[in-house]
């Protein structure tokens, strides 16, 4: 079920403001059966008092033992079915890099290889050629033109680099020119559909002379993109809920997701309390505030347990600089867990607070994995938080008469 | 939400273990209100350890309110969406005396009945005729040949039998030939469409000649056949999961539909205890075993609450052969619940525990109907319980990056 479906029709307009704070890769596991889970760990009496005036539940990012990457995990949480909406590869990394994609783009992932004199691919990842080497080369591939469009190079790191296409006619569904081997040349681009025809011939085109650009180079002397993609079509958060919405986040990757959905990238925040600060200043232009906190996903993707118990405690520090401007509504939750157990982002549900004056509490006092899976908003899919977000801050009417 | 849509693509393969273990009709009810249920009453010192490790849900088998035969009930622990996946009554009757369909096969389930000198059936179940008189019966109609097919006769129970056609153009969708009347004819077999046209003149050209090899007979002196059904086409393990399976079971139903999903039937385990030997003998041959215990249900649909207690004991204690094996992921559930107060299948969601060294602990001291409603899994449908197998096995790759 699409909550826009509803929430399109339904929503109304008021002064209230909802901050949605997530803490990537939240959940978490205890290291030993019987044990503790980092949140539970912390010491965080701000979201502990939260808790006991809040509402908690664990959120399915997808569906049960589906873990997903920060592109579905955040869509589930603004809402946006993450099975329904894809976001091609190509795409997610132009986005990862702050890459503001127009409709109708088509980017994907440029990787340098090595080519030998025969043009076969010798090593596929350029020996793994370091950023310093590889950035420069990737600018350098600008020079390439293709008459009646404008493409765009850019650096990531090591041997990736992002390529978008902009100009009429450009569907995404193209091959890979990488032949996933060495001993062979990339391959030509190829549409798998006929819509996607001209993308090809805009990309061999464009492969040529880009190729050229660099011969004589010893490690980076060839190129394959992988991951042709458009930019998704997602309905913004003005049309599905009314809400202008603004993003305060620090890594490009978030930032991306946001724009994608139409929210504002506001402040050039670097630190938590910088992050806040951003807040305040913005805290009367907006209806709707997303805060992403980074740390608690890398500290569990390190296997560091102690660290990730840190960063949750330096984010509940920073609780009552949020609760000090009275949002209507408050959301703390992840987009997936990253238990330090595993290192890696998993499939357990997320555990999730939600704070308003007319939100139902359910009695816990403390906030973590444990209390989640018995509170009041039981398990919920994702997609399912803004619904309620939109309901707690009085902006929606009631279905049907 | 079908889950193969997502593990179709993410499964990866490794060397884990997974044991399914189905108590058939586990879930059951108090006799009083404020007692205790069938598992609760149990001793089942080694489900309550594994408890403590493990993490618990209710598993709903097709929707609230639901109650499935012994068909949807395991395709949908199987992971496959029991409203999707339709298997027609002929069908799951072939299946369930272990009759293995091809693809292309129509089965039927017959009933012999008693005609009149003009050809009206006096009495439709043949005055319920005993098996030992009825098989031999069902024998004789193999002589019945129609040009071109070939027709396999089973003999079922007292006035039941299975008729499966094979051969070219079959499709399922014929109506029943059984009038749900005294003192009328048999129908004639009909197609509900063009498809199944073929199917309906091979049945009448087989029931002519099969109907003449009864007569004479006092009680068993004409057929119907019901519930026309075409295999399902069901995708297999192997495509969906990428897991080689194998099945543990003593009664042919469950061997059928294991098989259906293409899990090997290994063994010829009468007995629990043989089922364990089974599993240990082939423990290093699959990714994945299924192991049928059936007693939870026929006991609970004999109304008897005592011995069902029992059984549950008797599962339990066969419990250590299993965790000496160290499977990667250990699942024990029911494909529904079978109350001994009801005396029938019913639709009340069933405990089920989970054990891996990644699951999350729900802190729960023992295994029961409301220890699982307040467990970490909460209240999932059935069809996500092999996405929470694969996941918890390390068999699933992120979804979206």
């Amino acid at each position: 079920m699409d909550p826009h479906a509803l929430t399109r029709e339904l929503h109304v307009k008021n002064d209230s403001k909802i901050v949605m704070l997530i803490a990537d890769g939240l959940g978490g596991l205890p290291m030993t059966p019987g044990g503790k889970t980092e949140l539970e760990t912390a010491k965080k009496p701000n979201l502990d008092a939260l808790a006991k005036i809040g509402v908690q539940g664990a959120s399915i990012p997808v569906i049960p033992g589906i873990a997903p990457g920060s592109g579905p995990g955040h869509l589930g949480l603004f809402g946006y079915d993450p099975v329904k909406y894809l976001i091609g590869r190509g795409a997610l990394e132009a986005t990862g890099i702050g890459f503001a994609m127009h409709p109708g783009d088509v980017a994907a992932r440029g990787n340098f290889c090595t080519l030998d004199a025969a043009g076969k691919i010798s090593d596929r990842r350029a020996g793994r050629i370091p950023t310093e080497e590889s950035a420069p080369l990737a600018v350098r591939l600008r020079q390439a033109k293709v008459p009646g469009y404008e493409i765009f190079v850019e650096p990531v790191k090591e041997h990736r680099f992002v390529v978008v296409f902009r100009g009429p006619g450009l569907a995404g569904n193209v091959k890979d020119t990488d032949p996933q081997a060495t001993g062979v040349p990339p391959h030509r681009a190829e549409a798998h559909d006929t819509a996607s025809k001209k993308t090809a011939d805009v990309a061999n085109q464009w492969i040529a002379p880009a190729t050229k650009l660099l011969f004589g180079e010893k490690k980076a002397s060839g190129l394959t993109l992988r991951g042709f993609a458009a930019r998704p079509d997602l309905p913004s958060y003005e049309e599905v809920y009314g809400l202008k919405a603004a993003a305060i986040a620090v890594y490009p990757m978030y930032k991306g997701l946001a724009q994608l959905v139409g929210m504002e990238i506001i402040g050039k925040a670097q630190t938590l309390a910088e992050q806040m600060a951003t807040l305040e200043a913005n805290w009367s232009k907006y209806d709707f505030f997303f805060i992403h906190f980074k740390y608690t996903d890398s500290t569990g993707e390190d296997g560091n347990f102690d660290a990730k118990v840190k960063k949750i405690e330096e984010l509940d520090a920073a609780i009552p600089r949020i609760t000090a401007l009275k949002p209507k509504v408050l959301i703390v939750t992840g987009d997936h867990s990253t238990p330090s157990y595993i290192k890696a982002h998993s499939w357990h549900p997320v555990p999730t607070l939600l704070v308003s004056d007319c939100c139902r509490p359910d009695g816990h006092a403390t906030f973590g994995e444990n209390t989640a899976i018995r509170g009041g908003l039981g398990q919920f899919k994702a997609k399912y938080l803004m619904t309620l977000a939109l309901a707690n801050a009085g902006r929606l009417s009631k279905y049907g008469a």
